[in-house]
């Protein structure tokens, strides 16, 4: 089983949706979902916000963060998360943002990248990626760095969620 | 050269921009250009609405159409590509929309696809495609569809474009 239909699988044990906000990874996480059959059960969809000034416009980041920092920063992938989360109504976002070169980009080096991942009742965690390699390399990296990330959140919340849903009934 | 990568230089020829909409390719087209460095000269980004709903949240494609025809229909490409046109500010949108199976999906076979292209001017092209085989090669054929239905557009529209261009100047 590839890493995203178990982070779809357990998507579906809790009857939770996800949507994607991609920026280096350009689409591949997206398609990294997608290409399990069945996907559309837990995935309502994805923006990739390629342009900077589209990660303000369609997710909502801070014009005055992407000003001052560019795209490249942790607290814009959170705000990317956060942001694809309630623009797709979703109850879980993740987002990538870095560089994937072959240039650098707002000052920093090709292989540095963040990845968010944002949940209800406000859980969000980021992590920051350096990675080695082509462009094609740190693009793959990228997509499993993040389908991690929201694996082990997902992982180390299910007991609240159990919780939750036995109190509930 | 790839077909990706020729529709970028076309596009960065005319100095033009695209985005680009997706629903069973889930983000392959977008993954597809942004393999090619220096892409974000021309794409601006794009939007996997995978989920119907998000079809009309997002693209705004007609909620009624949505409701009477599925998402799989010619109407709802031409939507789609006119929608993420506009909604991202670009001087081209592309689409696609289709069945990429293993199941079919409102009442359409796997392998019924439809992409479409809205260019300035209101220029714009809906095509029809009916694909055998898996649902990788399904996806994988009309990633190539979409693009090669732009980059014939393009070559269409080019003397029209030079045109206005000389007149401008």
């Amino acid at each position: 089983m590839t890493l995203a239909a178990r982070v779809l699988r357990q998507l579906a044990e809790r009857g939770e949706t996800l949507a994607v906000a991609e920026s280096l990874t350009g689409g591949l996480v997206a398609a990294a979902l997608t290409s399990v059959p069945g996907a559309s059960r837990s995935f309502r969809g994805s923006v990739t916000a390629y342009a900077t000034a589209l990660k303000h416009e369609l997710l909502g980041v801070d014009r005055a963060l992407l000003a001052e920092r560019g795209a490249v920063d942790a607290e814009v992938a959170r705000g990317m998360a956060a942001g694809v989360r309630r623009a797709l109504g979703a109850d879980w976002g993740i987002s990538t943002t870095g560089v994937a070169g072959p240039e650098p980009q707002d000052g920093q080096p090709v292989g540095t990248v963040y990845v968010a991942v944002a949940g209800p009742g406000g859980l969000g965690k980021v992590t920051a990626l350096r990675l080695n390699g082509e462009r094609t390399d740190i693009r793959r990296e990228s997509v499993l760095g993040v389908l991690e990330l929201l694996s082990g959140e997902l992982a180390e919340n299910a007991g609240a969620q159990d919780t939750e849903q036995n109190g509930g009934n």
